[in-house]
């Protein structure tokens, strides 16, 4: 009885690593993984999967047009897949989370999946918000907050070091235009918005 | 250092008791505590919470234009608050869980909130969706799918007993007119669009 | 797929509630389930399953000497078994844990137990230990100190309001024998020994 | 309000991986962070933490006889302590694990805890056994059993491959020497006594 997790976090708190972990323990079963990120986050290069502890892996880019059940369908082949891997799981569209409930219910398939609750604005992403809505497992990846709190949302600056309070969803950045706070230091930083 | 909790479920898990357990706690502790329940749901009377094995208690009735931390500090008087719990919180709005962060971050007041993750087509409540994307802690509260499995999801039927698949989100009713479902079943029944 | 499922907690979480709702669940859908509470514990009757927040239901009573697999297959019958539920869980001996886990993967019934996880001088009860070692699902049920943070540990006074720290394992008493305690209160007042 | 965490699982889950997450995550924000493992496992070197995915660093090696609330109050200095991360956790005392609690109760250090729950006969060592008894939250780190399943227990082989059923508690080994099982799969292969 296969399974959809989705592990969420903020920014800085080892998705990519608990997903190549995961994935190494698929392998060294001897069983067959597929490896899902977002095409628009070309930041480590398109399509792999880089740690911020210093290892990666190749994975297939998905775009927001992809069939993901199709792709994964595709790939199996003679051998059965031991678990699909997904990592920016934000970007994924409503329909995209909805083939892989179909790979979980129809196929039993597991789908591992990865990626930030909100944006810097403290809304949801359109793939998080129906992974936490449809997924079977929710389970929190802890990243910390400069004042020692568990750090739940995620900043964007500009090139300034200011807080950014509008602007569009999605701007692909790193440590440099992203810091993670708790809700508390996020809200105090004005982020949230009334 | 409080925390904003969402135990969430599909219906008839055991919510409101879950609620009700977790009020008596606290008040045999000599502590106080404001409780909340959705004005819109008035099935066994408005501003009662009702658990279907067989307690209830007065609750205040709130109402989408209340402003919720307003309530809860001019209710607070001379003794401290030990906890909110809110029920039905799915009909929450997006302020109103706004001002509960506020009363946890700020007035450092823990609280307790239930309610349904999706509607009857497997979308987000206003209030669950801002609740999945900033509560502390998120706990599931399991339903049972009569094939066994946990359900997940909330079917709306019609007087036909037929699964409706378009119509209000909103429609209050209790077992006659919902049914929990686990995914798959949900989906097999046609009741979660592609 | 079924599980074995530990849900502990300190004394007066809710245990038994959050047993009975589970059972109530269950029921609803039309399953068949099979109660057990401990014999040893009949401070509500013996073999009564009984709530603070004033509900209650029959059990079978468990002894020591109880091979629980065999009593379950036997009430079995015609009917599948939707779930054992199992009160008191603490008293298990590590056999019938033992027996609990063939239930579980040989006859794929969900065995869901609830109990203390540590007495009144912080030991683990021969139950607890063997469930917290091998349940597939171990979840916490929380309880509250006075000081308003977790409880999750248990001290035993005496008859004059004395904390005890030595004396047998099992003496059946409730809210006047034990206290609820953070571990920082418990270890305070003198009951977790070094 | 710091907490005592224990992260456990069956061997090649990836627990030496997350503490090493952890600790990178701790450090990212300019906090200092205390590290130890076990003396006894020196497979990877004496005082040396190795992930099989390939990371590493210096740890303290804890040896039964040490006080590790007084080691790290030794080592604290100036600057204030973020965290402290221990693997290989199910090989301390009772008394060293009372002394975690220690840190986190009065000294207010959050303390992060890795460790395996069972030994090869389904027995919990002295380490787990307290860690499972005492701390405020219990997380399950997942291994995967070659049948698909979730991976709890660990098998212990000797030099022909055959299953150990019994022997002393504690031989250090890897992959070579032990086999993680789902709890049906290590029952199966007699590894589990009635």
């Amino acid at each position: 009885m296969a399974k959809l997790h989705f592990n969420y976090s903020a920014m800085n708190a080892g998705k990519s690593t608990a997903l190549l972990q995961a994935n190494h323990n698929y392998m060294e079963r001897g069983m067959q993984t597929i490896l899902f990120t977002a095409g628009i986050d070309d930041r480590a290069g398109r399509g792999v999967i880089k740690s911020r502890i210093g290892i990666d892996t190749q994975a297939i880019a998905f775009e927001k047009s992809d069939d993901l059940a199709k792709i994964v369908r595709a790939q199996k082949g003679d051998q059965a897949i031991g678990c699909v891997l997904i990592d920016e799981a934000q970007f994924l569209t409503r329909k995209q989370v909805r083939q892989l409930t179909d790979l979980v219910d129809q196929d039993d398939i597991p789908v591992l999946t990865y990626g930030l609750r909100t944006d810097f604005r403290g809304e949801t992403f359109e793939g998080s918000q129906y992974l936490l809505a449809w997924a079977d497992e929710i389970r929190e990846i802890k990243a910390i907050c400069s004042c020692g709190k568990k750090a739940t949302m995620n900043a964007r600056v500009n090139a300034d070091g200011e807080i950014e309070k509008d602007g569009v969803q999605i701007e692909i950045g790193g440590n440099e235009r992203y810091i993670s706070f708790c809700r508390k230091c996020f809200s105090k930083a004005g982020a949230l918005n009334t």
